[in-house]
């Protein structure tokens, strides 16, 4: 994606990302939490499901594609460049685990959006040569919604990234209410969110929660 | 890929698929068995490896590649159509719980080869309908190499198939050098082994015996 005329509203649409996840969502498909998350606030859902079988990651994503563009939402697939290409998404996000950012962003072509998690100097820097047009910043504090996330590692990095680059840098990690807006004085562009949304009883009052605590 | 022109060299190239897999090479690297393998007359190697991490995967990807274009042998990935862009492969393979067929085509093109699996002619119909350049026929005998194959099929689908279309077959499941012959009669345009190569203490004579049997 061509940064230079769409950035401040890319920046704009990139604030309140929610990531799907089945084993968090009690029950609740992923289209009913997207569209509870939509009604919210949410401005990008992240379809991440590890487990699904193929047939359902594209039945959820087909379905997906079809509410995002009706709502004017982004749609970002999570690690599976062929399933994000394959029911025309936003965009991909790629994790230090996944397909190397540089190979994903030769096979999404120049135009979609390409998300890569940052964990540390190097590897932020390592994302934005690779061409990435946000990174994913954390985790900043404690998760329970990704098991395979590393430790915690605060502000600090956001505040230098921040300093240093222009890339959006949405924050990842144990965000809520109460902390969303000093991650936003940190530095953040946005958040990423997983059960603090998918794992609420009203999912869209907890996301339009979480909406009003970026506005600080 | 368009078959007017190259069907019979198609044909050819499609006789013996070996499939990478890690668990049974006793301790080989993937390039190093594919090596064997084509020594011994593998004219496709499918690099299917449903635990490999990414990054592995892409290193073995990358260096199959090097190999299979070295050698003139083709290259097929199993299931990660991004995968099979990423590493510039010859192809993709798709089971029935992967990428729909046609949204695999989608992806890939027309030049690059798309396999589709079919356990049944309800299978094999739609597979063709979906644009496959071949067949995956299987299992046709019980397997120890993919956990997750079905029920044995025999012979009949193979023969019903060939009676019915031109579309390549390539047998799979519990084949050997006993029974390869018999596949080939019964209508087989190749064969695609995993344990009988890969686990094979001489892997490169495993082939060859293979090879040999296939010219009946």
């Amino acid at each position: 994606m061509t940064m230079d005329n769409v950035f401040p509203a890319l920046n704009d649409r990139l604030a309140l990302h929610v990531l799907t996840d089945r084993d968090w969502s009690r029950g609740r498909s992923t289209v009913e939490v997207a569209r509870a998350a939509i009604d919210g606030g949410a401005t990008v859902i992240q379809l991440r499901d590890k487990y699904a079988n193929m047939h359902t990651l594209i039945e959820e994503g087909k379905a997906l594609r079809k509410l995002t563009r009706q709502r004017n939402v982004l749609l970002i697939v999570n690690d599976r460049v062929d399933v994000a290409l394959a029911i025309e998404a936003d965009g991909v996000h790629v994790g230090q685990h996944d397909m190397p950012g540089e190979l994903a962003r030769k096979l999404i072509g120049p135009e979609r959006i390409l998300g890569i998690s940052a964990g540390s100097m190097d590897e932020a820097i390592a994302a934005i040569a690779a061409g990435a047009d946000y990174l994913g910043v954390g985790p900043i504090f404690a998760t329970q919604g990704k098991s395979d996330a590393g430790a915690p590692i605060g502000l600090e990095l956001l505040s230098e990234l921040k300093r240093r680059y222009t890339t959006p840098l949405i924050a990842i990690g144990g965000i809520n209410a109460e902390n969303a807006g000093a991650i936003i004085r940190a530095g953040a562009t946005g958040i990423a969110v997983i059960t603090a949304v998918v794992n609420a009883l009203d999912i869209a009052e907890a996301t339009r929660v979480l909406a009003n605590a970026l506005t600080v």
